[in-house]
């Protein structure tokens, strides 16, 4: 069946296999066809001046909250958003006469807009340059040279690169973990019609930092902070959200994390913060600020946890920070390469037990490489079957299953962002955010199981088209509003220039003739 | 400079930056004139009758005993081997006038042929077949319905589809696990020009077996594989060799151990054999044989270990027992999809550090579902640093470095398969397996350094070109002697109704309309 949006639609609304049930009436008339004309009636007064889209013959994985699966489904979309979903002969029936566009997607699947919940725009051009190094090696000497030494031009550059490889995953909103040049990112998500919640990195504190970024002080920090806010929120016809930023514990004052607390409070808008990443950041925590634990412990503490959080990685955490994060309805963002490489095994499935809303991150590209995050749902699945091992002694391989996973990327990626009102999932009334995946290839032939085939076969080469906010930004593989020769090639130039001023010399590795 | 096949050839070979000397004599003719004058006639003699290719213009990763990687080289092929390699200019200059074809690789890399020490190709149909399940209810109630009901036909089908993903993630060589009808592997090996080391599945012990399975008696376990010897090792052109199975020591005599190494030892040919893969297994063998630890420890006593033992997965080893390992020269297939997902973290550290052998494999699809060496590559990495935090209380950024991964899917992978004198790296003399790298794509750029983008950025979109054996498998990402969407059709039916002959029903994760 149909779920219009239109509130005066006849159409029944239960969840069963639509079969319009065929009962004559006196005069020979089925009740069917006097529903179907009084609703045409509808339709077609509602569609006037509209440009309504269809597409149909879709496996469509909803994400709803009835976790429906339509195997023969179809949608429509007006504007930016969804009108109707439903069985794909329903929606042909009701909405083909007035619609603009009917694209017949052939068996594709057809899934929500994925949401990358920690992703460092600034750090693409950064891609290679602190592989195989140790943490300190990695901070000091190249990433905060790397870093500081970025230009505007640089950030839009680097935004762009990352944004293709976010596209190419299947991605629609990311949220930015707080980078350098804001405006520069912005630029380059509104060209590409991205969704995205945009953060500038924020200290005012820490030892070992590079000579531009010491001179800043907390009320700069803070009014930083709302200038770039008053300039992109909601801007890009509202796909542009401005957060706050906070790096780590590490390299912030208690004044600038209660302040920015407030503000974003004020603001009615996130924060975006590295949170209990290394053990030795708990274990400075606890010998400079008196925290019997750690980071969690310490910002419970301040008072400075709340609903609006949205903490990365937060690997280092006990049980009872784990009540405390799950008691303010702080976020979660796991990035489980990121984990594996760096920083070490989040307890993932003790947050989402104690009803964490965990979504998945693909990191910067010098902590993992590949922005992707059809990769990270493979991993983030094996990840934590393997964790068990430490804790029981074997793995658990019905650990974190698959659905809990493309839930991960969809719903939970949308509350993590506070933006589930409008996307996240295929509902009427919300943003036509949405990826065309292709099954039919060899990476994930045979199929049994649509949703663990999607998370743990498909790659990137599954992804054929993307739809923001309405508009397709990709279209066979193709991303619509740049050309991706021209910015790899931008690219590749920016980046050396860069690690030139930075002084960021990458040592060989082998016989190079 | 290049170096060259032939033994006449004057050609230096230095391993420094080739500029050739220009040094005058008396007469005015340079030293390096005579000596070219002398190459040519050398190499016109030898090219008669010959058709040799050169690609130029490429990175050449080697991965020979020097590390070389030639910046911009070239390779010359005769017939299915390597003739030459070095410098582009070189190659062109002594080698050009009397090639069949000159391809120009623009600056993309080539690499030697990929190797997987771990497949099972027979496993490809069952993809997605046992998703989230305990690993009792993995091999009684999904793995051995499914082998146990296979034909031939759907071996040959599913080596086909296994095959294309391995062709497309650059493997070149493979070898399969143990697996069903080792005809239809080969038909299948044969066709597409992979080269591959081919094991039937062997058990005579075991509870639990399926009814077809439970009749074998030893003898007829080792008969059957010589059979499977005598018809197809060493055909397909070299390329297809025959190594003896053992599918784990819990389906396995003594008798038959034995008897394999015996008959492995007399046809010169290998073993491979699932080892230690959980902790279950060591506890059966320490009850069961009064080991005092576990799989490798009787094997050990029962001096079962020689150097033609390819032991797969080998998680649950002690200290001792990497030292009977290394000792006897037995090589090791990591596989860390599995390894995570299901078994546990081998300690693959220790393992190199005791100077084993290690190399990479995927298993089979049911265990991993993506059969990408590629991914195993940045898994390879990824697990073993992280697996670091459980030993030391951080993880390792700096643990299992690229280059290390790079060797274990190439020159460490052909020592694994018993082939490393003719491939596992770029050498005069050895056979032309090769692959093409596309760097060049939002995937790997910006690239500061070719290894570490090789091992952490490089997906298998970046696989364009690959060659077995001197001839073109795969030109332009189009797999050439079969027609992929017709082994899609094909293995989607076969699996289905595979499935249906076995009764597998995989339950339904979501509300499926």
């Amino acid at each position: 069946m149909c779920i219009c949006s239109s509130a005066s639609c006849t159409s029944s609304t239960t969840t069963g296999p639509s079969q319009p049930t065929q009962q004559l009436d006196s005069g020979g008339t089925t009740q069917t066809e006097k529903r179907h004309s009084q609703r045409e009636r509808v339709i077609m007064e509602e569609a006037k001046g509209n440009s309504w889209i269809i597409l149909h013959n879709a496996v469509v994985v909803t994400m709803d909250p009835q976790s429906r699966v339509f195997r023969n489904g179809g949608i429509v979309i007006e504007h930016d958003s969804i009108k109707a979903i439903g069985q794909s002969s329903d929606i042909l029936r009701d909405f083909s006469a007035l619609a603009h566009q009917i694209i017949d997607l052939n068996s594709q699947i057809l899934l929500p807009g994925l949401i990358n919940t920690h992703v460092h725009t600034s750090q693409q051009l950064g891609r290679g340059i602190a592989d195989d190094v140790d943490l300190m090696t990695w901070l000091h000497g190249r990433i905060w040279p790397y870093e500081s030494n970025m230009t505007e031009e640089d950030s839009y550059v680097s935004t762009l690169l990352c944004a293709i490889e976010l596209v190419h995953s299947g991605v629609t909103c990311f949220a930015e973990a707080g980078g350098q040049h804001v405006s520069g990112m912005a630029r380059a998500v509104e060209l590409l019609g991205l969704r995205a919640c945009l953060a500038q990195s924020t200290m005012d504190a820490g030892e070992g930092l590079p000579a531009s970024w010491v001179t800043r002080t907390t009320d700069e920090c803070i009014q930083l902070q709302k200038e770039l806010y008053n300039k992109h929120h909601n801007t890009a016809d509202g796909r542009i959200r401005v957060w706050f930023g906070i790096r780590q514990i590490m390299n912030s004052t208690d004044r600038l994390l209660l302040e920015t607390r407030d503000a974003a409070r004020q603001l009615k808008t996130g924060i975006h913060m590295h949170v209990a990443e290394i053990p030795y950041e708990n274990q400075l925590v606890m010998d400079t600020r008196k925290a019997n634990h750690g980071t969690v412990t310490h910002l419970e503490k301040i008072e400075f946890l709340q609903n609006n959080l949205l903490a990365a990685h937060t690997v280092w955490v006990n049980n009872t920070e784990i009540g405390f994060l799950s008691r303010a309805g702080v976020k979660v963002s796991h990035c489980p390469a990121a984990a594996m490489r760096m920083l070490g095994f989040a307890p993932i499935r003790e947050m989402l037990d104690a009803g964490i809303c965990v979504s998945l991150g693909t990191d910067g590209a010098p902590s993992n490489n590949r922005m992707s995050i059809v990769d990270e749902m493979y991993l983030a699945s094996l990840i934590n079957k393997g964790r068990e091992v430490f804790a029981n002694g074997n793995t658990d391989p019905t650990a974190l299953p698959a659905e809990k996973v493309l839930r991960m990327v969809t719903i939970n990626g949308a509350k993590s962002v506070l933006w589930d009102d409008e996307v996240g999932s295929l509902e009427v009334r919300k943003k036509a955010d949405m990826v065309v995946i292709n099954p039919s290839f060899w990476t994930m032939v045979p199929i049994h199981d649509w949703i663990s085939s999607l998370v743990y076969c498909m790659r990137t080469e599954n992804v054929v088209s993307v739809m923001c906010n309405g508009q397709w930004i990709m279209k066979d593989k193709k991303i619509l509003n740049i050309n991706e020769e021209d910015v790899i090639l931008m690219a590749q130039q920016a980046s050396s220039e860069l690690l030139k001023r930075a002084g960021i010399i990458i040592p060989k590795r082998m016989n190079i003739l």
